[in-house]
């Protein structure tokens, strides 16, 4: 289920980093991702709505009105969140460490953190490798960055995509990390994406916002939302020698180019998250149709994602669409318990409130021995719609997370 | 963790039922419990708040305002649940049959179903059983009745309690089937309690609402809601020779201590549900204070209760309070992280935002091979508190629930 990328990310002018072993709490691994941003490079962000975030998304959502990012330190192994003052005080050091080797302000340096939840954090671990390291920043390769921010999953996520505004061929790179805790609302656990794109802040902002709805804000692997999620965008405006004239505005023609752009970005990084979700043996796609509103339609399709009745039964490769209706019907949604249908891929299962007259147990069970799933389901009340992306709960997400710390 | 009664449950005078093998599903087992109900009997029910509700619950829910009872249908192995017309249809059959047989009304009769969803249930292969049982109907053994509708549960669940009043010695019998709880497809939470108490339908109906609360509405085991869960009182009113005056006023003495006397018995069943969920290994008990309100504690509680992370890491017996806090986060309800206090039992594992100064790893460790688990979290913003119940999630859950249909 991983993907071997035979070639690397291309470079992001204005971008170079190292990553290193600071030893925070892997032995024999990279942990700690350095990247420096050229002046002039501006940030977004979104991150977790949990109301008990870490200190670097506290850290990290303070200084997001300045809009200027010139650094970058990731750590994994250590979430640094809920740490109380120490943990503060980790991230300050961390940003001042990090700002010093860089030569420019802390509040210009962005934090993120991701491992075991309640531990402090030794940010004097850093003052070596972030000191000696900016002397070896590099423009590639960005496998090197994706490895070290991994902690559960399985393969490295990274991706990139070009888009030629203006004549100018813009570049946008992704790198992420999931597995488990996912859940909408900020969902991704980390994910970093890095641009040479002329844009403003708010502009940049305001795509981000947008194009995280339908990828990160999509995805759920098992209901938990972490205290740490957070998606940046560096955006360095060198694009084309930086010939281009910034984008200021979102109704520009330039911002929706680049938003798709960026959202195929955000849309790949999420898919690649929810298929590396703990334990997962199937990749599911959920549409709920019929909704009241899309929101409605989103909630819908959440309750079903998140049922472990749901997904333990699409990992017993059971059509048990029974079950979808207990979740449609869980969900509080308005839903049309009569007129409701399901089918599991081009299988009608259910229409009329009721099994579907050709309903054929074994040609289900056999499209249930694929690896991707896909369930839809009219729940007969309006237009709202929604899509959203899961995978299924097995033997080895329990052994994965019964065993954790220890 | 089952419980052995040596004794059986006293008799209520004006009720007698049987139970009978109609072969709905299951082979060699009974399946079909029918009650029946001296006339002036009083009946008050709460449901399933699922938007896709199973025929039976439409049925009762709008029968309820008959306010009389005089008999109860209840069947293991089809849930006649998103049955469209037809399931309605096999309701009315099977209320038609239950009433010929004890020469009642239809509207007099109450059904509920549990089993598979989604398969026509063929209503008459009740009318032999329904129609020779009446002749043969008995005031014990309560064993049968509580053995006819279990499910997945792997034992029986049952109890009684006596309360005088007046000075007349009422008696409360309740039985109840769970174990996946709430799940369609085969466990749906049902629960029926039978008393000679002497009370208007009105004021039986209150209390059942209030002391459902904090019994079968703080429990849960997979977060999933079924289509059919209920929970019904039937009332005699002839303890004593039918001489106590029927209590007419929710604000009488007898009242509140008839519903204290329910409540214990609500709560009794709705904790054999909870330490039978499916592939239960610990019984946990998870305590919020310090919330905003009482009903923004009880949220949190849950989003603990439900967090998929903490269910794990309990089942591996990890003292993972990182997990607590993540869930207190998702529950999106005011907490204040760095006053946040959390124990596991009588250690304090965290307090004022991050671990306690005393907090001993080994100690924890050992308190979490307990079959018991108490959780208690202070959430720090005001005085809301809430209770709830709740099981580990196991490799054995996912075994009954990946394989339940196959």
């Amino acid at each position: 289920m991983g993907r071997n990328k035979s070639t690397d990310l291309p470079k992001i002018a204005g971008v170079k980093f190292i990553t290193a072993q600071a030893g925070i709490k892997y032995q024999g691994r990279e942990d700690v991702f350095f990247a420096a941003f050229d002046p002039k490079t501006v940030v977004a962000g979104v991150f977790t709505k949990s109301k008990c975030p870490s200190a670097a998304v506290d850290w990290c959502r303070d200084n997001l009105s300045n809009k200027i990012a010139r650094g970058l330190v990731v750590n994994s192994g250590n979430a640094n969140a809920f740490t109380g003052s120490k943990g503060k005080k980790a991230v300050e050091l961390t940003a001042k460490i990090a700002a010093d080797a860089l030569g420019c302000k802390a509040n210009e340096v962005y934090i993120a953190s991701t491992g075991v939840i309640g531990e402090p954090l030794d940010a004097e671990k850093f003052r070596s490798v972030l000191g000696a390291g900016v002397a070896n920043m590099r423009s590639q390769p960005w496998i090197n960055p994706a490895k070290t921010i991994m902690t559960t999953d399985t393969y490295p996520k990274l991706v990139s995509k070009k888009v030629e505004i203006d004549g100018v061929e813009i570049t946008i790179n992704g790198i992420a990390k999931g597995a488990g805790m996912i859940a909408p609302d900020m969902a991704t656990m980390l994910s970093f994406i890095f641009t040479d794109m002329a844009i403003e802040a708010d502009v940049l902002q305001a795509l981000l916002a947008q194009h995280v709805e339908n990828s990160f804000n999509s995805i759920t692997v098992d209901s938990d939302t972490s205290t740490s999620d957070s998606v940046m965008v560096f955006a360095t405006g060198q694009a084309g020698g930086a010939r281009l004239n910034r984008v200021s505005d979102i109704a520009d023609e330039r911002a929706k180019l680049f938003g798709k752009a960026l959202g195929e970005v955000l849309f790949d990084l999420a898919m690649q998250v929810v298929r590396d979700g703990e334990g997962a043996t199937k990749f599911v796609k959920i549409t709920v149709c019929g909704g009241q509103s899309d929101a409605s339609a989103k909630k819908i399709a959440f309750a079903i994602a998140n049922s472990p009745l749901v997904k333990t039964a699409i990992a017993g490769q059971d059509a048990n669409w029974g079950r979808v209706v207990m979740a449609v019907g869980k969900a509080g949604e308005p839903a049309d318990r009569d007129s409701l249908s399901i089918s599991f891929g081009d299988f009608l299962v259910a229409e009329n409130g009721e099994v579907a007259l050709d309903y054929c147990e074994e040609r289900a069970a056999k499209y249930m021995k694929n690896y991707e799933i896909e369930l839809k389901v009219d729940v007969g009340i309006g237009g709202g719609q929604a899509i959203v992306y899961t995978c299924d709960l097995t033997h080895e997400y329990i052994s994965i997370n019964a065993d954790y710390r220890s």
